[in-house]
């Protein structure tokens, strides 16, 4: 028995056949003497819906209308799933954003839960009522109703479980936990019981999209444990936990890749104080996000330099580049976009030394050849060649053992 | 320049044209100095859908959440209103009913407004922005959303006219104003200029549907001047007022009809006390109403006993009656399907004799039996057969005069 605070997704509620299958699960678990707190999306496409009306009106509409249209979604929503609930013989009550009240700043579309008010929740809670609460939204101080933009449901929910000390915050979607890699990569992977908030956040950042990153930052934060589960069956899922591993636990905990980048490349650089500055500033300025960066110095007093951004800003990116490089005297400017960037990731890389050289080693193996190379203190993350993605994935998988259950 | 409550039903705003057309209508006012609060309702269609995926879920869904989940309806018109009128330059917010604030009972799907908070409405006027409410809804002492019913955006309208002191509340239908007459039934039906509270409420209860019985109730209780107009075209509509009408004016202003009764005959009735309850109790018990009722005395100690029924009720009505008229020992019961309701209403009545008796020569001339007549202040009923019903309407009119402007 224990306070639990669930969130599902848009495609979890979808349909009224699956907001019924949500109300089932909810059930048992309140029938088994658990507080639940449901946190609900917009039925998907809903948002896609009202998205679609404002444009008609407007070509970029007034943020605080779009805030007021937008709710709407999760309202909905939430009604149905607690007619749901009542069907089955439940007692269950919807609130909005403004009703708990989660108060915001006034940052419409984009909002940051300021403080939640938790008494009326514990008051239902107390009187044997399941509370399910719209996700997305909040009100500022003035009562205006505010989202925290895309995704926020999974932010809502941390939130909550974390005003409401929740035992965990379960965040229920369309996959059964966190793998070691992606599965139709290698089909090897082997689900997580358990990873860090701190790989979590590695992993997701670099392209496993189950949760928000600013939720997962938020549980970290607030110290809430959560647990990614599938809606459409059984099982535990994986929890993300601020607790280390155990010594003997693996070495690294999942491989993430990222087919979304591209490299650009000026080389002849004068290697003066402020090169860096003059060629990345310009990029900045164009609000395009740099993810990797590499320069090396050359022989001649002359500096190469190598970043990657996302494919989408590669055309952009590229343009500001060559601008650059004549007015730095460069030599030449050469894009790639045939590249993946392949990570492992796990807190063991701490406290244990020589893994890059493995993961080194079986790329030489291999014939992979390292085209660009980038640390953190729980990551090691390479480009190469996109053609040897699988193969890549594949034999790091092998080699550090992610398919076998850790030793306790 | 004055301030006016502008309401826009579901048709009006049935799509995102719609919408902007409202705008239009609605920044002109604003552009000519007046101070607007607009209210609105769901877009046609949307109220229905919603409805829909509730029944999915339960043949009578629970009241608390079917408000929180049709009062989404009009939050998503009022934000793209704005968003339509923000695009035409003008200032513009929104307001649910809970926002406002507009404080009602707890009658979940049927609330009563107890009182509107006036100040953030006044102080957005006084700013030069545009107010958008949310029509059908409000908010109780506890903050549960709760809706007025269906049509409540009508009384919304008046309510917030009244609170805000407007000049007048202006319901803009898909019909031009105020008819004499049904125009399909008489080609030569004019638009009133003007019509009493008492006029109208007796022409709205007898089929004329264009408004909410209880917002004209409400505004003739309030004082507030209502005006009824077109969405689609120009004009000046007709003003509901509570001003008598200058002594010169038209006898009756208008004819109402109604094809939706039936009539139920018992005869042979023990003229004993207490036969009437005895009859109609009955009825009323299983939530029957009954509109016109006439008894007659006949010559040997029994009577007769005949009412009217929704012609949807008349099935239930008839098999009371018979187990009534068995346990009462009388005679025998028929029922009459095949007939109309006629009715001639004005406060003119009140100054005027042989008004009735007129009424009745028409319908001598045409050869029209009257089956049944019923009488009120401002207002005569006949029952006929229903084939006489534009015979009866068209000879009405014109031995009135409704045609013809009234003398001033």
């Amino acid at each position: 028995m224990g306070l639990f605070v669930y969130k599902f997704g848009g495609t979890s509620v979808g349909t009224v056949e699956r907001i019924q299958a949500v109300a089932h699960k909810v059930k048992a678990a309140h029938d088994n003497g658990d507080q639940i707190v449901v946190v609900v999306s917009a039925m998907s496409g809903e948002t896609n819906r009202l998205t679609g009306l404002a444009a008609e009106i407007q070509k970029t509409p007034v943020a605080r209308e779009m805030d007021v249209l937008l709710s709407t979604g999760e309202q909905v929503t939430m009604s149905l799933l607690c007619m749901a609930l009542i069907e089955l013989g439940c007692s269950a009550k919807s609130y909005t954003g403004g009703q708990v009240r989660i108060v915001t700043d006034n940052s419409h579309t984009k909002a940051r839960i300021k403080r939640i008010d938790d008494k009326k929740i514990h008051d239902n809670l107390k009187a044997g009522t399941i509370v399910v609460v719209a996700g997305f939204q909040g009100m500022d101080e003035e009562g205006n109703i505010t989202t925290l933009g895309r995704g926020g449901s999974d932010t809502t929910a941390v939130a909550l479980a974390a005003a409401l000390k929740a035992d965990e915050c379960h965040i229920y979607t369309d996959v059964d936990g966190v793998y070691t890699t992606d599965p139709r990569v290698e089909p090897n992977a082997r689900r997580l019981d358990s990873i860090t908030f701190e790989e979590m956040l590695e992993m997701a950042s670099l392209g496993t999209k189950i949760l928000q990153i600013r939720s997962v930052e938020f549980a970290g934060k607030y110290n809430v444990a959560l647990r990614v589960l599938s809606s459409f069956s059984e099982g535990r899922g994986t929890l993300i936990t601020y607790e280390e591993p155990a010594v003997e636990q693996a070495l690294i905990s999942g491989i993430a890749f990222n087919k979304d980048e591209a490299k650009l490349t000026i080389t002849g650089v004068p290697d003066i104080p402020g090169a860096a500055f003059k060629i990345l500033g310009p990029i900045a300025d164009a609000n395009i996000e740099i993810d990797m960066i590499i320069q090396n110095v050359a022989d001649d007093a002359t500096t190469d330099f190598t970043f990657t951004v996302h494919r989408n800003d590669l055309a952009a990116a590229k343009a500001i580049l060559t601008s650059t490089s004549e007015s730095l005297g460069a030599k030449s400017v050469t894009t790639d976009e045939k590249i993946v960037k392949v990570s492992i990731v796990g807190v063991g890389m701490r406290s244990h030394a020589g893994i890059a050289s493995k993961m080194f080693e079986v790329f030489a193996d291999e014939n992979i050849n390292i085209q660009m190379i980038s640390t953190s203190e729980i990551k090691i993350s390479v480009v190469i060649d996109e053609k040897y993605l699988e193969l890549a994935v594949r034999s790091l998988h092998a080699a550090f053992d992610l398919d076998k259950e850790p030793a306790q």
